[in-house]
C-alpha cells in the first residue's frame, strides 16, 4: 500500500508553519501536521498562502525477515497503543498497524537480538480502553507463551497511558514466574523521527533474555536515545503526558539499566531469578466492584455510601499525607461513612496521594481513629497498585480476615520494606 | 507548664527500641515515641524489661521577646498543622501549640529579621480538614493584613497535607496584589531536633520581606537543612509523604532560592511586582458543588451520573496521558456520561492525572471526539489547582461561554504558556 504526502509552508498574516498537510474535518479548518508530530489547525480565512515543499512518499513497512543466525527465541504479545500505530496521513490522527508483525519490521536491529517465535495480539486498543476482564486476558496469553520452552521470554506492547496498571496486574496475576516478562511502549509512532520504539525494543529484548524472572516495564531512562530502565511492575507510574522517559520507579529503585549494545547493569539485585523448571500459572482473575476515590478539600463522604449502595467489595482512598482524610466537623467528616462501609462487609484501604513515601497512620490521633475504625493503611504502594491489588486479592479469597492479611502481605514488590527517605527517584 | 517525659529502654525477644514512654489507649500495647519521632506499639507480654534511661523535662515554649532593632513589619496567620503542634507526651499524639504567639517564640532567629505585628488565628485545624469555605476565611484576613501600610508582607502557616490547595485558593482569590504572600509549614513538630521549621519561617520571612508579590509556598528544598525554595501557589504539590522537601514544583521551575542568611537567587523573574499603592481585594467565594474524579480502567462512567444527579455544576477529571478516558465498549465509555453532563449545564474539564506534562487532545481520534463533546483540556495544570479554579470560576461567574473561557485562560501562572519538555522538576 503506498501513501502520499504533502508536506507544505502555510503562511498566515503573524506566522508560518512547515508542516504535512492532513484531512481535515471542519472545511473552514486547515490541518497541519508540524515536523515536532502535534497538530495543528489554522482557520482558512486567516491563511495567505500554501507553498509546496515537497510530495514525499510515505515509507513502506519492509515485510519481516527471518534471521538466519541461531538466536534465542521470544515471543511478542501486541496489545495496541502508540507502539502498534502510525500517522494517517488521510485524517492526520493516529491508526494501527494492519499486522501486529509490522512491529517487528519497525524495529530495527530487534532480530539480531532474538529469534521472534509467536506475535499473539488478543486484541488492539489504546490503552485508556484497556479493562481489568484485558488484563485477565494477557495473563493467559503470557502464562501459555512462558510455559513454552522455546521461549526465553516475552515482550508485551501496549499502551502508555494505563500501562503501569497493566504491569501491577501481570506482577499479581503471574504466580511461579519461570522468565522475563518485558512490557514496552512508544510514546511516539514509529514513522517519527523522534520515535522511541527502536530502542525500547531492542532494550526490551535484552531484558526478556536476561536472568531476572520479574514483570519489567522497559523504556527510556532520559529524554536522550541512550539507555533504558527496567522497572518493577508494581512500582512504576506514568509521570509525565509526553517524554520519552515518562515511567519513573516509585519509592524504589530502578531494577537496571540496559545500554543498546546489551549491556545490562543490575541496580536492584534482589530479584526472582529466571527457572525453567518451574510453570507459570496465571491465576487471572478480577472483582470489579471496586474504586479508587481521591480525598481533597470540601470532597464529599456521600461518593462512599454511593459504592457501598451499589453493592461495591472495596475501595482504595487516595488520602493526603501520612494517611488522612477530613475528620472533623470543620469539613467533611468521613469517619461515619467510612464506618458504615466497613460495617457492611467493604474492604477499605488507604494509599498516598503523594504518591512518594509512606503512610503511617500513628503520628495523629485522628489516623489511629481511622485504624480503629478497621481502614487498611498500605505503607508505600502506589494508588494505583493498590486498587489492583484490592481487586486481584477480593477475586481470590473470600474471607474478611484474611483478605486483610493478603493486602498487608508483600506479594508482588509493592511494598518496599526498606524505604529509606532517601529512595526518592525524582 | 511543665511536662515530664520518661526515656526508657524497651527490651522484647528479638529487638531493643529507644525512645520516650507515652500513653496508651490499649492496656496490652507500650507505646513509644522514637527518638526519629514516629510512635511504635509493643504488644507487652513480648516485653522482657522496661530501662528506664532517664527522666526529662520538656523544655518549656519561651516568653515572646518583642526586638529592640527598628525592623520592617510583617504580620502572620496561624492555621494550624505540625507547625503550630508539639508532641503531648502523654498521648504520644501530636498536639496544638497553646496560643499562636508560640510559633515565634519557636522560630529562632524570626526577630531579627522582622518586626511581627500582628498574629492572626482565625482557627487550628490538622490541614486535611481544610475546607472551601476556611480558604475565604483566610483570604479575607490576608486581604485585611496587606492593606495595612506597617506590614510589608504576610506569612500564613498551615499543615502540609492539603497546603497546595490553599495556596491554589489564595492564588486566585487575592486580587491586585501588592505584597509578598508567604505560606510555609514544618514536617515535624517544633520539639524534635531535626524539626524543619525554623529554616523555613526564616527563608519565609525573607520572602515576605521582598519584591515578589506572589503568593508563594517557601519550605526546604532538599533533605538537608541548607536553603529553601519559594514555589508558585498554583503550580505546587506534596509529592511525599514525609520528607522536608515534600512540597515540589510541578511543570515550572521554583520562583526564587533562599538561603539562611537572607541571600534570595531569583530563577524565574516574570514575577508580579510589590506595590504598595495597590489595594488588594479578597475574592473569597468558591462554588462547593463540584468534584475531582480519576479515570482509570474499570471506572464507572456512572460517578458522572451519580455527581450530575445531585446537582453539581462542574467535575475535574484526572485523565490518562495527553487526556484521554475509556471511550470504547472495550471499557466502559466515558463519552456518553460526559455528554449528558455537559447538556444539563455541567462544566466537565480534563487534568493531566500524570501530573507532568500537557494534555494535547488532538493527537489521538477520541481526543478529538471529547473535544467536540465540549470537555474543556486544562493544558499542563495540576488536578488540584484545577479544582480550585473550577470553584472559584463558577463561584463569580454565570455565563456559560464566559466560564469556558475564564477556564482556559491564565489567571494565576495555574498554565506554563512556554512549558518545555525539558521543565521537569524531578
Amino acid at each position: 500500500m503506498k501513501e502520499q504526502a504533502r508536506h507544505v509552508k502555510v503562511i498566515t498574516r503573524d506566522k508560518e508553519y512547515e508542516g504535512i498537510l492532513i484531512e481535515s474535518y471542519d472545511p473552514n479548518i486547515i490541518l497541519l501536521k508540524l515536523d515536532g508530530g502535534y497538530n495543528i489547525g489554522i482557520e482558512k480565512k486567516k491563511v495567505h498562502k500554501i507553498q509546496e515543499i515537497s510530495k514525499e512518499k510515505i515509507e513502506e513497512i519492509p515485510e519481516l525477515k527471518k534471521s538466519s543466525k541461531k538466536l534465542p527465541g521470544i515471543s511478542i504479545i501486541s496489545t495496541g497503543g502508540t507502539i502498534a500505530s502510525r500517522i494517517d496521513y488521510k485524517t492526520g490522527a493516529v491508526k494501527w498497524l494492519m499486522k501486529p508483525e509490522q512491529i517487528l519490521a519497525l524495529s530495527p536491529g530487534l532480530l539480531e537480538i532474538a529469534q521472534i517465535n509467536e506475535i499473539k495480539s488478543p486484541f488492539i486498543i489504546a490503552s485508556e480502553n484497556m479493562h481489568p476482564s484485558k488484563w485477565c486476558e494477557i495473563a493467559k496469553i503470557a502464562a501459555e507463551l512462558l510455559n513454552k520452552e522455546e521461549n526465553k521470554g516475552i515482550i508485551i506492547t501496549h499502551g502508555t497511558d494505563t500501562l503501569h496498571y497493566t504491569a501491577a496486574a501481570l506482577s499479581f496475576m503471574l504466580k511461579n514466574l519461570n522468565k522475563p516478562v518485558v512490557m514496552t511502549y512508544a510514546q511516539r509512532s514509529s514513522d517519527r523521527g523522534s520515535s522511541d520504539m527502536a530502542l525500547n525494543i531492542k532494550c526490551s529484548a535484552f531484558m526478556a533474555l536476561s536472568d531476572i524472572a520479574e514483570v519489567m516495564l522497559v523504556g527510556h531512562a532520559t529524554i536522550e536515545d541512550d539507555f533504558c530502565y527496567a522497572l518493577s511492575g508494581t512500582k512504576v507510574r506514568k509521570m509525565h503526558s509526553s517524554r520519552r522517559d515518562a515511567f519513573r520507579p516509585i519509592n524504589t529503585l530502578p531494577i537496571a539499566k540496559i545500554k543498546e549494545n546489551g549491556n545490562i547493569e543490575i541496580i536492584k539485585d534482589n530479584f526472582n531469578k529466571r527457572d525453567e523448571k518451574k510453570k507459570v500459572i496465571a491465576d487471572a482473575k478480577f472483582e470489579e466492584r471496586i474504586a479508587l476515590v481521591k480525598y481533597y478539600p470540601g470532597a464529599d463522604s456521600k461518593i462512599i455510601d454511593f459504592y457501598r449502595d451499589r453493592g461495591y467489595k472495596g475501595l482504595i482512598i487516595e488520602a493526603t499525607g501520612l494517611g488522612h482524610v477530613g475528620t472533623e466537623e470543620s469539613n467533611h467528616n468521613w469517619i461515619p461513612s467510612i464506618k458504615k462501609a466497613i460495617d457492611s462487609g467493604m474492604i477499605i484501604c488507604f494509599a498516598p496521594q503523594t504518591l512518594y513515601g509512606r503512610l503511617n497512620p500513628n503520628v495523629y490521633a485522628p489516623g489511629r481513629k481511622l485504624l480503629e475504625a478497621g481502614v487498611i493503611f498500605l505503607e508505600d504502594i502506589l494508588p494505583e497498585t493498590a486498587y489492583v491489588k484490592l481487586g486481584y486479592i477480593l477475586a481470590i479469597e473470600k474471607n474478611r480476615e484474611k483478605i486483610i492479611k493478603l493486602m498487608q502481605t508483600n506479594i508482588a514488590n509493592e511494598f518496599n520494606p526498606r524505604l529509606n527517605e532517601k529512595d526518592f527517584m525524582f
